[in-house]
């Protein structure tokens, strides 16, 4: 039996029960994208790690270094955003083949310093290995939140609303971009698709707004598709869900790219992977509190997109009056 | 320029330069293998990250999957030991070919967990991403040292003696078997070299008891070669050092081998690698009680193998009466 036969989700299953039962101090484990340390005194820990590999994550020959380097830092922040936190402290974790340039590891560090300010953390420290050939970049980072803002992925409560921040689709439209290069997209659409794809914007700031407010109940980012993140929002908080995707927000970029290419632009919304948006739950009557003060802050977005419902009901996804009921795969690393 | 032309420690300096200064309770951060962190309470939090890269670090071929394991965890609380400190939560970062087997995976982390138990600390998450090909196996250690007992590559003084743990050599004898496996060398000795190579102890015990016994000024883990981290710590410290290679700790087997092999024991001793002992400097008259300490509560001898000199006498290895005046080179991993 292979990795792709279980799936990245699967494997995880199956490693985590070769793990003997957590520590006292740790109140979220494996299965999470951060781990939360209880600490004796104040701020809880919080750490999380995510790798970029040349040729999945990233082609070395479409994407600058500085631009490789700005999203390590980004997809880890989104992490530690997701549960309401604050980075402080990256290392970074270099694999590289020895012939590599020396200029593209500085352009690669140039990107990190400048996504590192941008969240208010600094670069600790770090390893360098080297590799026969593939490039990997991988990174840990280690931030805090107060316990009193801590907001877990397992809270959701049927009643809820789910609310996402920004927009989706616009990754999956840059991936198209970079792949198919022909494609003629107006020059500002293109720009932006490619801006998400290749340099995210960590929620940051929203999720320590969305935390503050102390109304939302469940909350993760949207890294692997919004089905698929659902889909474990859901089994963590052991509740199901409707997703109502008439309603979901996509941006005309994405929108413009996906009828050029005759692609769905719901589709992508659904399960195109790399949004990098924050997706929680809160109940009604705090959610346009939270929503509120999410724009006020920051001037982003919040869009209701569904609600949570009873567990036996499963993830239902409502489009133009039809209901689908799905396994929530999205982007799954290693399915075939 | 390529970064085999600068080797590692030229690429790090490179990139340290690219960062800002670091903020205020980075104690220690990039060009140590540990950063270390003040924490407003109590212990200070200590990170560190090595990976281990398929055909680099290891042959698949040659180790078994929990022996992977076993050292992804050793070589990361060996860099928390050298720190005095106590490791406490492991992040596990896999970069895996989808057609490899979910039993190798799945012995990597019954290795892992072996040697997590081994040092106490726990397995608290991490991150599983695909690769074409190459199979990479990350970690991010997360450990704690009280700061009385910090001990710092920074502080060795002319007048100080060196000393050492354990033996060296095992690791580069062992890694000649491993590659030239018609050697015909005692069963006893072979087990030996090649645990010391597959499964390396790191001496968490031996350092907790070194900083604790407050006699040490430097401290730091031998894993790229005696020659080269004795190097590491004289810059570190801003001191010269001269090492007395006729003294060098070499087990029968490194020796065996050696001999059998037509090697030099102590070329292997001065730059090998991986050996992952304790190097540590001390005032001769806290020397000899630091060692009765370690020896008494670990059964680890400790061998004096140097003294501590004015910077401008550089690092000189004495051997056989002459005196070799060297650029502290040992294991380089870019280097051609």
């Amino acid at each position: 039996m292979r990795v792709s036969d279980v799936g990245e989700f699967g494997l995880i299953d199956r490693l985590s029960k070769l793990l003997p039962r957590s520590q006292q101090d740790l109140l979220v484990g494996v299965g999470d994208d951060v781990a939360v340390l209880r600490s004796p005194e104040g701020r809880h820990l919080l750490l999380t790690s995510d790798a970029q590999v040349e040729g999945v994550h990233f082609l070395k020959e479409r994407t600058s270094a500085e631009e490789i380097g700005r999203k390590l830092v980004a997809v880890n922040v989104s992490d530690i955003a997701s549960k309401g936190g604050q980075p402080r402290h990256l290392l970074v974790s270099l694999v590289l083949p020895p012939e590599i340039e020396v200029g593209w590891v500085e352009g690669l560090y140039t990107g990190i310093r400048r996504d590192a300010e941008l969240y208010g953390l600094d670069v600790a420290g770090g390893n360098v290995a080297s590799s026969p050939d593939r490039l990997v970049v991988d990174a840990f980072l280690m931030g805090d939140v107060a316990p009193e803002f801590l907001v877990q992925r397992s809270g959701a409560r049927p009643g809820d609303i789910v609310c996402m921040t920004g927009c989706l689709g616009d990754a999956a439209a840059g991936l198209l971009l970079l792949v198919n290069t022909g494609l003629e997209v107006a020059r500002d659409h293109a720009e932006v698709v490619r801006a998400a794809l290749v340099t995210p914007t960590a929620r940051l700031r929203e999720g320590q707004v969305i935390a503050a407010e102390r109304g939302a109940t469940a909350m993760m980012d949207i890294s692997d598709g919004l089905l698929s993140d659902l889909g474990h929002l859901s089994r963590a908080s052991s509740v199901g869900a409707r997703l109502w995707a008439d309603l979901l927000p996509i941006s005309d970029a994405a929108r413009a790219v996906a009828r050029l290419s005759g692609r769905d632009p719901v589709e992508w919304a659904l399960s195109g992977g790399e949004d990098y948006e924050l997706l929680f739950s809160a109940p009604p009557d705090r959610a346009a509190a939270v929503a509120k003060s999410v724009r006020n802050a920051t001037g982003t977005p919040v869009t209701v997109v569904g609600e949570v419902r009873p567990t036996e009901e499963g993830v239902v996804v409502v489009r133009e009056g039809a209901e689908f009921s799905l396994s929530a795969e999205g982007w799954d690393h290693f399915r075939r």
